[in-house]
C-alpha cells in the first residue's frame, strides 16, 4: 500500500500525497457518524483532475490496493471508513464549476464543489440545485449517497438531479454515463446506477446537475399538534391534497423542548409550544404561496377536527420566515452543540410508506423513550422519512449497546411496515445487515454481481453496502 | 427451441403456448416500428404469474433459448423483434391491479396493465399515473423503454414513477428491487437499472408505481408563431420562467396543415393557422391555472417582441380544451390514417439541451424537406425532445434509403449538439450504431459487462441495445 502511495506521489507530485497522522485520522473517523471502523488509510491523496484520479486508480488496481473516495466527510454510516486500509482519495482540490449552462438549466461541476457555495455562485441566474443535505456536503458525496434533505418532498432526491457523470472505474478507465439533454431513453441508466453506489463502483470526477428555477416567493408556517398521531395524520392529508408544498417536516415535542432550552445558532429566541410540530414551506408566485398557505390551514383544521387544538402560524416577515426554517434546519447542530461533554449522537433514519408513518414514529418514540436518554424525532414527513437522534455516553458500554439494539429493532419495525432501513444516509458499513434483511440474499446477489462486473478485484471502497 | 416451447406447454398447460403463424407474425413485426427483423419466434407463450415466467425462464435458460418479452407491441425501434428467434413471452394475461394503496399514493400492477385503463380504474381516488405514451402501451413496456410523453415536462419520465419492480432474471430467479417507501438510499438503484433496459436484463412481472394527485383544474392554450425559431425561443423562455406548465408541446406548419386537411379522429373541425404552434397545458388550482396562463401569455408576448405576431388562444370551454389537446395527442394517428395506401411512416426522436432545440428542429426540417416527401416535426419541446415523422413508400428502395440516411444524419446532428439519439423510444435494434456513437465503446463496455453479470448466456432479448 505504501508503495502505491509512493508511486502516486511520483505520478502526481509529492504535494498530492500525505501520510500525516492527523490527516489520516480526520479522514478515517467521524464523530458525526454512527459507524466507524478502526482501520485507517496509509495515505490521503489529492487529485486535481480526472486524469489524476485515473492514474491513482491504475496504480492501486495493479497493486490490489483499496481506494476510498472522500468528499466532505459529512456522511453518517461510515461510508468513507477504511476497514481494509488502502488509499483515501480526497476531492477537495477538484472544486471547480466546469461549465454553467443557464439556458439549459444545468451545470457541470467537479465532485469537490459544495452545494451551498454552488447555489451562491449561480444565484444571479435565477437557478439553483435543489438538494439540501448537510451544509458542508459536496457533490461527490451527495451523488454517492443519493442524498436529499428537506426539499425532497417537492424536488425528489439526488438521482433526479444528475444528468450525467464522469466516472473513473476501478482499473482507471474513464466513462461518461450519458450526455446533457434533460431526457433520454438511450441505453442502460448508468447514471442512476452510480448515484447511490457509495463509491463502490467507481469514483465520480465530474457531474452534470439539472437546476431548478428559484421560486418567485416563499413562505414558512409552523403548526403544533396535541399528538404525534395528529401531526402525522395531518401530514398525510396534505400529501394527498396535491398542494405543491416546498417542504413538509416534523419535529417532536423533545426536539421542540431543546429549542426552548437552547435556541439555535442563528435563530432569535422565541417560545415554542413543546408539542409535535409540522414545519411547512410554500413556494411559487406570491399569489400561489398565499393560496397554498390558506388551503393548507383549512385542510389541517379539517384533519384535526372539532376537538383538535392545532395552531397554524405563518411567518409574518422575511426575518421570521428565516428564523422558523433555521429552527428546523439547524436542529441537528443544536442538539450536538448542547450535548454533555464526551457524549455522542446516534442519528439514524428510516422511511416507510406514508400511511405507516404515524405508527412508525410513535413506535420509535416509545422504544427510544425506554432507554432513559435524550432522543428525538426530526424528519421529512412528506416523504415518509424521519431521523431519530439519541444522545448517549459512548464510554458506557451497556448504554451504547442499548442504543444499538434500539436502532436495530427500529430497522426491523420499518421493514415490517414495508419501509427501508435508509431513507437518505445510505448503507456504509453501519447498515449492511439491515440491507440484507430489507432486500434478501437474491437481490443483494444481483448487486454483488454488478459490482464484480465493474470491479472484479474488489478494490473500490471495499466493505461497504454489502459483503 | 421447439422443445423448449413443448416443455413450457407441459409446465404451464397447452393453452399457454401457441405456434399459430398469424400470432407469430403479429408478435414479430410492427408497422408502427421503424425497425423490424426478418426473424420470428418459434412460439408465443402466455404466463399468468411470476411463477409462470420463472418456469419459462428456467426452461429457456437451460436450453439456451432466447426470450423476448412482449407487451402491447407499440414500441417503434424493433424493441420486441426476434432477430435470433426464440420464445416470445406475451404478458396479456398478467393484467391485474395487485394492490392499490391510495393513502400511500402507489399502486402495484402486473406488466400487462394498460396505463389508460389503470387511470380510469383508480380515478375516483383522485390519483393518476402520469406517464402518457401511446394509448395502447402497457406498464411492462413503459418500464422497459423508460417511456414518457407529453406529461414529462411536469412529471419526468417513467424512471421517476417506478418505486420497485419484481423481475425474473435470465435463469428464472426472482428478485424484488426494493420496497415501497417513496424514498430510499439503501443499496444500488436496481429499479433504475431495469427501467429502460428493454428486457435485456430480465422480465418485469410486477411494478409498484408512484401516483400523483389529479390536478384540481386544467386548461389548454395554443400559440402560433411566424417561425420555428420564434416558437422554440418562446419555449425556452417559458422553461426558464419556472411557471409549472403541465405540458409544453410543439407542432410545425406541416403538421398543422394536416390538421386542416384531415381533422382528427375525435376533434371537431376548426381552422388552424398553418404555422409552428405551441400547445400548452396548465394545471393546478383554478386560480393557479388562470394566473399561469396570464403569465405565460405575457412572457410569450415579451419573447416575440414588437415585431412578432404570435396569437395566444386559451380554450374557452371543457370541450374546446379537449379538442385542442386531442389535436396534439392524436397527431400520429392522424398522419398514419391519412397516408397513401402502401406507404409507411418513419417516426424517430431525438433530444438535445434546450438551448440547441431551435437549431436542431430547423436543421431537421430543412434536411427532411430535401427528400421531397411529407415530413413533420411534433414534440415535447419542454424537454428538448421531438419527433420527426416521414411518410415514405417502402417499395421504393431509393426513397427508403434516403429516409434512413436522413435519420442517420439527424442522429449525428443531435450528437453534435450534445443530444441523445433517443429521447423516449429507446434503442431496440434500430439505433444500436447510434448509441455507440453517442456513448462510446468504453461506456457501452460497462453496459455489456452489467448485462453479462446478470445474463451470462445472453438469452434475455438478445440483439437489442448493443451487440
Amino acid at each position: 500500500m505504501l508503495q502505491a502511495a509512493e508511486e502516486i506521489a511520483k505520478s502526481l507530485g509529492e504535494d498530492a500525497v500525505t501520510y500525516d497522522n492527523d490527516v489520516l485520522e480526520h479522514h478515517g473517523h467521524s464523530e458525526w457518524s454512527t459507524s466507524n471502523s478502526p482501520g485507517r488509510a496509509v495515505a490521503v491523496v489529492y487529485p486535481k483532475s480526472t486524469e489524476d484520479v485515473s492514474a491513482i486508480a491504475r496504480i492501486c488496481h495493479r497493486r490490489n490496493v483499496p481506494m476510498v473516495p472522500f468528499g466532505a466527510g459529512s456522511s453518517v454510516e461510515g461510508n468513507f471508513s477504511q476497514p481494509h486500509s488502502g488509499i483515501c482519495i480526497d476531492f477537495s482540490f477538484m472544486d471547480q464549476i466546469v461549465a454553467f449552462h443557464p439556458d439549459d438549466m444545468d451545470v457541470v461541476v467537479q465532485p469537490g464543489v459544495n452545494w451551498m457555495d454552488l447555489n451562491k455562485r449561480i444565484a444571479s441566474s435565477g437557478l439553483f440545485a435543489p438538494m439540501d443535505p448537510s451544509p458542508t456536503a459536496t457533490v461527490g458525496g451527495m451523488v454517492s449517497t443519493n442524498c436529499s434533505g428537506t426539499n425532497a418532498f417537492r424536488y425528489g432526491t439526488m438521482k433526479d438531479w444528475v444528468l450525467n457523470l464522469t466516472v473513473v472505474l476501478a482499473d482507471g478507465s474513464v466513462i461518461k454515463t450519458r450526455r446533457r439533454p434533460r431526457k433520454t431513453s438511450a441505453g442502460y441508466n448508468l447514471t442512476g446506477l452510480f448515484v447511490g453506489a457509495e463509491g463502490t463502483l467507481g469514483m465520480v470526477t465530474e457531474a452534470t446537475l439539472k437546476l431548478a428555477p428559484i421560486p418567485q416567493d416563499t413562505s414558512v408556517a409552523v403548526v403544533s399538534f396535541p399528538s404525534i398521531h395528529a401531526a402525522a395524520a395531518a401530514a398525510t392529508t396534505l400529501i394527498r391534497s396535491g398542494i405543491p408544498l416546498a417542504a413538509l417536516e416534523i419535529m417532536d415535542e423533545q426536539q421542540m423542548a431543546i429549542l426552548n432550552a437552547h435556541g439555535s445558532a442563528t435563530v432569535r429566541k422565541r417560545h415554542w409550544a413543546e408539542q409535535p410540530t409540522l414545519f411547512l414551506k410554500f413556494s411559487g408566485t406570491t399569489a400561489a404561496v398565499q393560496s397554498d398557505a390558506a388551503r393548507t390551514a383549512a385542510l389541517i383544521q379539517q384533519s384535526v377536527g372539532d376537538s383538535g387544538s392545532s395552531t397554524f402560524h405563518v411567518a409574518g416577515s422575511r426575518q421570521e420566515e428565516a428564523d422558523l426554517w433555521a429552527a428546523r434546519k439547524e436542529s441537528l447542530f443544536t442538539m450536538t452543540s448542547t450535548r454533555p461533554a464526551g457524549y455522542e449522537m446516534w442519528s439514524t433514519d428510516v422511511a416507510v410508506p406514508v400511511s405507516r408513518l404515524a405508527e412508525m414514529i410513535a413506535w420509535s418514540q416509545a422504544e427510544c423513550g425506554k432507554l432513559g436518554i435524550f432522543s428525538s424525532v426530526i424528519g421529512h414527513v412528506g416523504d415518509g422519512n424521519f431521523h431519530v437522534a439519541m444522545i448517549y455516553d459512548p464510554r458506557d458500554a451497556v448504554q451504547k449497546a442499548a442504543v444499538a439494539g434500539c436502532v436495530h429493532r427500529m430497522m426491523g419495525k420499518a421493514l415490517e411496515l414495508e419501509g427501508t432501513v435508509s431513507g437518505e444516509h445510505a448503507i456504509g458499513i453501519g447498515k449492511k445487515d439491515c440491507l440484507r434483511d430489507e432486500l434478501g440474499e437474491e437481490t443483494i446477489g444481483v448487486m454483488r454481481a454488478l459490482k464484480r462486473a465493474v470491479d472484479p478485484k474488489g478494490v473500490m471502497n471495499p466493505g461497504k453496502v454489502f459483503d
